[in-house]
């Protein structure tokens, strides 16, 4: 989580990765979308075709231009951004709901949450626990055991 | 989103969350867990509190000593931590996974994937798209634009 995080990094470039989610791709198109001043978005688009979540690429010959378009990671990184947007809707948007995912079928709103692959099951099903992978050092272990001996006192 | 990540804050504040979720509340217990130096803990934990993500309640009298519990918002919150340890687990993990979400019954690794609560429709489905809430301002309404635009041309 905190190895994601150092690369994703703040929430500048969680805005750009949700815009170049929806195929915004050109930095003037970033910039009106986000209000965001010219040189902190030219540092965040870098950062992140370097972690490799945006692929930078030439649109025009002359003059130079490029454009940025999310990759397989970003896409696979869809999912966090839309339950973070879904959970800033529900909590922290007093003003009232500025942007959310719809079904263009029904018009209804999402109402996203996470479920097993596998077994369709909720992932807040209590048969889903945390527990130790097989890179886990001392740390892991340890609070692995805690929450292990919590379970069996409940 | 922004308004989220202000209120969560780092990488820290999210590490103690997901302790939390999972039912540590101690402040030793979070310093073993998190290798996390005591000034840092002390003044996330004050933060996390201060946001209603975490409740400060003692649990000891003399010497008086306080425990930390994660709330209502903090419980809300967990599907977008459970999708971000799944993301880094499947690309962060160079030296193999250390902690993950299992299936008690099955023993299998849980593959978290967000589907509609209303519909059961995977939240990747091409009928889910970005539209403008109530509360949308002049930048979200030109984003919106573009991405239906951008639709079309398809």
């Amino acid at each position: 989580m905190g190895r994601t995080l150092e690369r994703v990094g703040d929430t500048w470039s969680l805005m750009i990765l949700r815009d170049a989610l929806q195929g915004v791709s050109k930095f003037d198109q970033f910039q009106k979308s986000l209000g965001v001043a010219p040189n902190i978005l030219t540092q965040r688009l870098a950062a992140l075709v370097e972690t490799g979540f945006l692929e930078r690429r030439p649109y025009q010959e002359r003059p130079l231009r490029h454009e940025y378009m999310a990759t397989e990671l970003a896409r696979d990184f869809a999912p966090v951004l839309t339950a973070l947007m879904a959970f800033g809707n529900r909590h922290f948007a007093a003003e009232g709901v500025a942007s959310q995912m719809v079904d263009a079928v029904t018009g209804l709103p999402a109402e996203p949450m996470l479920v097993d692959r596998r077994s369709g099951k909720p992932m807040d099903d209590p048969d889903f626990v945390f527990a130790a992978g097989p890179a886990a050092g001392p740390a892991v272990l340890e609070r692995v055991a805690q929450v292990q001996a919590r379970r069996r006192q409940r």
